[in-house]
């Protein structure tokens, strides 16, 4: 009984150090708040941050956008969390990864948070985009305003369909793909898109490579072969369906 | 000293009993391999697999499926592996969830793994699908033929804008949102697919909810907010495009 007595008193204590540190916290925070600005880590290429945790990013920036519109110049993690439907504490372990944002009780400073999460995602210009393609989903992609303000123009259309050549979707004209290489070399064109039929998407692939892009998101059936410094994604909404048919099957029937 | 020679032939027996183990299991499997039918785990709701187990299936049902039409009776890890890009390792294992697969040396039987992952999938039947929002995207998802063969059917399209009204995409009626909550119920449909414009997507999702539908593809720019139960993914481009921007940036561009 004396013990369990002797560990109330214990934790109460350290329940009033706590209390007490983040009080004096808060005091030094107030004072330089306006100084504030987030500390990098050592390493500027961030080698090991989990691919996951680079996935989330984009979500964090697009509610900061959302926030900053709206006029809020700060949120909490907890707000965050809940506009995300990512928990708080996996936001601040991931914004960890990073420096330090936000101050106890008050919050991440809204402009400053996503103009750095934008540097670091390597957002802060423009990159430029080709797409190979020009389907009815090319068409629907070629013809999306929202590229520009996340950070990407598209400055290219490619198709081996003769009766595309010279047409144009939202301004830019539909070329041919002998046109590629010369046109990936003087736009700087960086980062392509694959709109193809699926039995043409590897052959566009090698080609893209060949031409000198980097990063290919692929919006075919079909999984792609590249070299390992190629950066490849696959928008495959086929198996996101099918996982999640999993859940309905598993879940949803069974109850 | 005694003690470590101990520890040693401690080490050594119960490697030469695994070892044993191992050849009498190879054995049975060589005597039974044509009876061998793949043993569920315990639980038919798989309740503890890993989201991102559940995303490779999909992947490994495409790549049987190929080989399939190739006229390939089996497949090696170390194939599968090289045609999907991921180690054979984490085949294994993932595999391994959902019972035994597979025999040392002969590899998976490619008929009888495609046909084991669709039903956990549950994709041995065909689920009906509806399409919110036939602009160009929607027109392009309306328009695609592989869902079929994928296990999905797309049965009901479903537009906001009066003048679509009546339209057809793919035999398909395009009809206003005020048939949806019947066009759910008489079609049985439990998954649907979002691509109208972002600022009308909660307003849908809210509808689609409350007319029973279970699992929403979103392919709009804005996050959804659903309840717990409702199976939600979200293809996202942008996103993808930026997390692949900090890769561009911090690796090619660095070196």
């Amino acid at each position: 009984m004396q013990g369990d007595n002797l560990q109330k008193i214990k934790k109460k204590q350290k329940f009033l150090d706590i209390l007490s540190q983040k009080t004096k916290t808060r005091f030094l925070l107030k004072k330089k708040s306006e100084k504030e600005i987030p500390k990098r880590k050592n390493s500027p290429l961030f080698n090991h941050v989990p691919e996951i945790v680079i996935q989330r990013l984009p979500i964090y920036i697009r509610i900061l956008t959302k926030i900053q519109k709206q006029g809020k110049l700060q949120i909490s993690s907890n707000l965050l969390g809940e506009l995300s439907g990512i928990s708080p504490g996996i936001i601040r372990k991931d914004l960890n990864y990073f420096g330090r944002f936000g101050k106890q009780g008050s919050g991440y400073q809204v402009i400053e948070l996503k103009d750095t999460l934008k540097t670091i995602l390597g957002l802060d210009g423009t990159w430029n985009v080709g797409v190979i393609g020009l389907g009815k989903l090319g068409d629907a992609i070629a013809s999306y305003t929202g590229f520009t303000n996340a950070g990407f123009r598209i400055v290219a259309l490619f198709d081996t369909d003769e009766k595309l050549h010279g047409k144009k979707i939202s301004r830019i004209t539909i070329q041919s793909l002998d046109e590629l290489k010369r046109s990936v070399k003087t736009r700087n064109i960086k980062i392509a898109i694959i709109s193809t039929p699926s039995n043409q998407s590897q052959d566009v692939a090698n080609r893209l490579i060949d031409s000198g892009v980097k990063c290919i998101l692929n919006y075919t059936q079909s999984s792609l072969k590249v070299p390992k410094e190629i950066i490849l994604k696959h928008v495959d909404p086929i198996s996101t369906l099918q996982s999640m048919a999993f859940h309905l099957k598993n879940y949803h029937l069974n109850k």
